[in-house]
């Protein structure tokens, strides 16, 4: 964790007056990547699972699609790059850039929309799930970060079966802690069908789209969701599950996943 | 508000059991600017203040410096759209838009940081407050929002005097939140500098340079910032209160503006 706090001394003002305490930041790093030697990207991120981020960035935005088509990868942390090179050395055009939206949420979220929508697929999957199993993912996903509960600057995100947590992450940004989640499932062969998604942050349409593109049938967030993101929801077949507190939890989409229990 | 949120009927499981109710949530909607006939960007964001996001917006980004350059604004809210003309009818390039930086906070936050960055300077301005109007503004500012307590899916922010809150906006992103503030004091005249913003996001360095950008001394967020938010408005001269809560706050830099009350 030490690599993702950093302490500074400030002043903290109370009703008792004001003292001089340590306070520990989440640190915030640029991370450029470049893309068979062109540079794609920087993002402002956290300083950890750059190659994760990476993959999974180039993967949400539609220039990657599978492990088979990465020729290298190399991480020079120090600087703060991330060169990837695919097997067929593909040059994307100025164009592919250029349209480009940018999403409102807690986190990164420029997309390039024209190469990243067109794959958003119903997400097919039959899974269920208990509710009381939802109760105790989102549990054991708020007590996983470290970084959160020293900073309150991150987000979390994680992947997950019906029992535990497979694959957490965290970041500055809502769509990167979910970008590294992905990068990771792309590189080390990590299945996402069949699986949950948990979120610390809102979700709105773009964070559907990632989680649409990788067929996750449900999704969870400890926060709110945009309309957008329940009618996408609702459209590619995905359940949304938001607000979760204590043993109390909101459905927005597709609740015939979703078990009450014991009912 | 009605337009600004939108109502669902959901399943809402607590231990006592399921049950039908309606909820309501922020509502999302693109919005694409047009800057000389050029389509810029498209941003997800929420539907009101179209016309002030726009010039935020492209004030923030360095396309825009003030309302004397701009020719027309045209807003089409149907389609989603915002036109604008300046005086001059300057081309950008396709250059400007490629190399790019995309922040990690909560909010919109791509950059064209080329354009952007060169811009902050240090802010010198020798505003002071007491510690009491933070909390005063702070209390007022939180109790401002109808959409966020109704939906719990928006950002806010505000522009402050010592005294008051002057002007005020919401967003499903922070940094769009920020931009309808700035958008509206480029097109009202509304002076910035010894001023004070509030926000209920995270301080990352992408808003710390907004801030820089139109003089403004002090920040403060309900929410923490980033080791690179602090750094930079501890350069920028710029004073960072963060985490205020009821009757505390931590002030990250430049405390020397801030009076502790009656000491």
């Amino acid at each position: 964790m030490d690599n993702e706090t950093e302490k500074f001394s400030i002043l903290k003002l109370t009703e008792k007056g004001s003292s001089s305490i340590e306070a520990e930041v989440a640190r915030e790093v640029p991370l450029t990547i470049i893309l068979n030697n062109q540079e794609l990207v920087t993002l402002l991120c956290s300083p950890t699972d750059s190659k994760y981020l990476a993959v999974g960035f180039l993967s949400s935005e539609g220039f990657l699609r599978n492990k088979d088509e990465i020729k290298r990868i190399m991480v020079d942390s120090e600087r703060g790059v991330v060169r990837l090179e695919t097997v067929e050395d593909k040059e994307f055009t100025k164009d592919v850039l250029f349209k480009r939206i940018i999403s409102s949420g807690c986190g990164r979220g420029a997309s390039f929309y024209s190469a990243a929508d067109a794959t958003s697929q119903k997400v097919q999957s039959q899974m269920k799930i208990l509710a009381d199993e939802i109760f105790v993912l989102v549990n054991e996903f708020q007590h996983s970060s470290e970084v959160y509960l020293a900073t309150h600057g991150v987000h979390s995100a994680a992947l997950c079966d019906n029992k535990s947590v497979l694959v957490f992450s965290n970041d500055i940004g809502r769509h990167n802690a979910i970008d590294k989640i992905f990068g990771k499932c792309l590189l080390e062969d990590i299945p996402t069908n069949d699986r949950v998604i948990i979120t610390s942050g809102r979700i709105s349409s773009e964070i559907l789209h990632k989680v649409a593109k990788r067929g996750i049938p449900i999704i969870i967030s400890i926060s709110a969701p945009t309309s957008l993101g329940v009618k996408i929801a609702d459209n590619l077949g995905i359940t949304l599950v938001a607000s979760v507190r204590g043993r109390r939890m909101n459905v927005y989409t597709h609740g015939w996943r979703i078990t009450p229990d014991g009912k």
